[in-house]
């Protein structure tokens, strides 16, 4: 049976203030469709899977629980990466099914095109049923972005499924650059899909204790399941499944797929998953842009937002806090956070 | 007896959102002190005369009467500029002290050194006590500032009470860095001392219709004082003391005052009245600078407002709005303002 892993660990500071330590990104309804990314992630899987499995953080299965009814939610005591999350879910799942196939989705994603995905997910099935293959989700790159890690095929390779020559880590500008040019680099979308049974497998070689953990919490008793948790998680190690398993396996797969893949990865991104508008800004609730272009200009209550001759700026109300950075800095939302953890103000983290 | 007249009936739209319709620029706590502009300059009043008269639009009257207890209040029905508000205070207080002299002071000024003010007014009431003479204030500018008339004095004058030659409108940009340069000419501050009985005699000369409806005013029944004016005072027309008697009026004199006078015109002047903080911002409230200078950052409550890698902007939050301005453009906020009127947004105005 496939099953849907939706990985929902989060912590969500990049698009502070909206997201917050008790509403990690993958809440945040920041979409044209006005849903939790989560539920969108949801949605997702149930288009190419059976059965739905959420991984989240203990403390976040409450606010996830009413947006998943009848879906399977597993909690996560502490955060270990992906690595954790993914062999966690693997082990409690393939116990039961032992042919488990998943498909693996992060939570915070937004996609516009989801039959495009739902289609290369169905592409990539097909070297996972055939081959046991581990297979994963090629984004074509649409800007040199060193935020990302990329996946690197053969020059000659045109197929549907291509084999991936290798895993590369976030790039340098320069690099980005000739990885957009080159036609055989792609942005590691972060999905995979892959067989419950292989991707143990490849734990159990790669990140043995791991592994050996997740097997061990498989044959608990339910009923003791979270405090066997509690005590085995914190001595994991925390590191991704691309550095644990992808850059190291073989016969990993990848399907091509242009489908608007964004990873939300700051107020930035917006524009490109919400639109903008005839003056060329992106606004959410009471917003006034005057003299103005290329903002994202963001209210979540009836607090007005005006801005009077700025051009490419965030500005964003949410809660108790205003950010106002510019548009190609975004990703400084960090110092923010550094700041304030460091000043202990933790009403506005 | 000298009477202080506080001129406290402006709109107050430049230093919005703080200030609004409901609240103009002088009932806000604006300076270091953090009290009410209007409080300030009633104390300005108090140092230098026996009685206190606040002129202010009768809407604003239930908020400014706990701030000047025992003080008289005259309430206008709507807001003629202030030739009409001078007359009206002249009338209504010379028709009970036939010598008053009045002490004009605008409301919603700051000025950092008020003893050195009070001594300015001390020596401009010599002139007025001896010559029956119309005094102003002359500030020395700081700026080639482009939005205030100037004073212009004889350019071999020195002495402490200068006979004005001419009143000058708001000067051009080069014109005003000719003014500072020149050393004879001074902002001029709104600041006058005068008998009642002399400025009234202008206004029976060069505002007749004004001059005889506020002499018939202070003729009416004090119960019915109110019912009256609100007949009368549609019916003036609009138009400062400066046009309508100081530019035309002979025997004119000023005392020049370099006493750290702000006419708190935009959120630029926040600076000066308040201050900067070691890394070159000013901060009002829980405001978070980070990798920046030069800004003004202003919350009004709990709310945190956070930048990044911003310098010279305006960040204000007040109340249910926000606004985010360059500082070199902050007097451009009227554009928030008419954009609000247009869309019919009063709960923003």
């Amino acid at each position: 049976m496939r099953h849907a892993v939706i990985l929902a660990g989060g912590s969500g500071t990049r698009l502070w203030p909206a997201s917050r330590r008790a509403r990690p990104k993958q809440l945040l309804a920041i979409g044209a469709s006005n849903e939790p990314l989560v539920v969108s992630a949801i949605c997702r899987g149930k288009a190419v899977s059976e059965h739905t499995v959420i991984v989240t953080a203990r403390d976040l299965v409450e606010q996830t629980r009413p947006l998943a009814p009848g879906d399977t939610i597993i909690a996560e005591p502490v955060g270990r990466n992906t690595a954790a999350a993914i062999g966690y879910a693997a082990a409690l799942i393939e116990a039961r099914d032992p042919n488990a196939v998943l498909v693996i989705l992060p939570a915070d994603q937004y996609v516009a095109d989801e039959p495009g995905l739902a289609r290369a997910i169905e592409t990539a099935m097909t070297a996972v049923d055939n081959d046991d293959a581990i297979a994963t989700i090629a984004i074509p790159p649409t800007r040199p972005e060193t935020g990302f890690g990329y996946i690197e095929v053969a020059p000659d390779d045109t197929a549907a499924v291509r084999r991936v020559v290798r895993f590369v880590e976030k790039p340098d500008r320069a690099t980005a650059e000739r990885y957009v040019a080159s036609g055989r680099h792609f942005w590691n979308a972060g999905i995979f899909i892959a067989s419950a049974r292989r991707l143990l497998a490849e734990l159990d070689v790669h990140l043995p204790v791991t592994a050996a953990a997740m097997r061990e919490l498989a044959r608990v008793d339910p009923k003791e399941l979270e405090q066997h948790a509690a005590r085995i998680y914190p001595t994991l190690p925390s590191i991704s499944i691309d550095h644990a398993v992808m850059e190291k396996a073989s016969g990993v797969v990848t399907v091509p797929a242009a489908v608007g893949w964004d990873d939300v990865g700051s107020w930035a991104s917006l524009p490109a998953i919400r639109g903008v508008d005839a003056t060329g800004n992106t606004t959410v609730g009471t917003a006034l842009v005057i003299d103005g272009t290329g903002n994202v200009v963001v209210s979540d209550d009836d607090t007005l937002v005006a801005t009077v001759g700025l051009d490419d700026f965030v500005v964003v109300k949410s809660g108790n806090a205003i950010l106002v950075i510019r548009k190609d800095q975004a990703q400084d939302v960090r110092k923010v956070i550094d700041a304030l953890s460091a000043r202990g103000l933790a009403r506005y983290l």
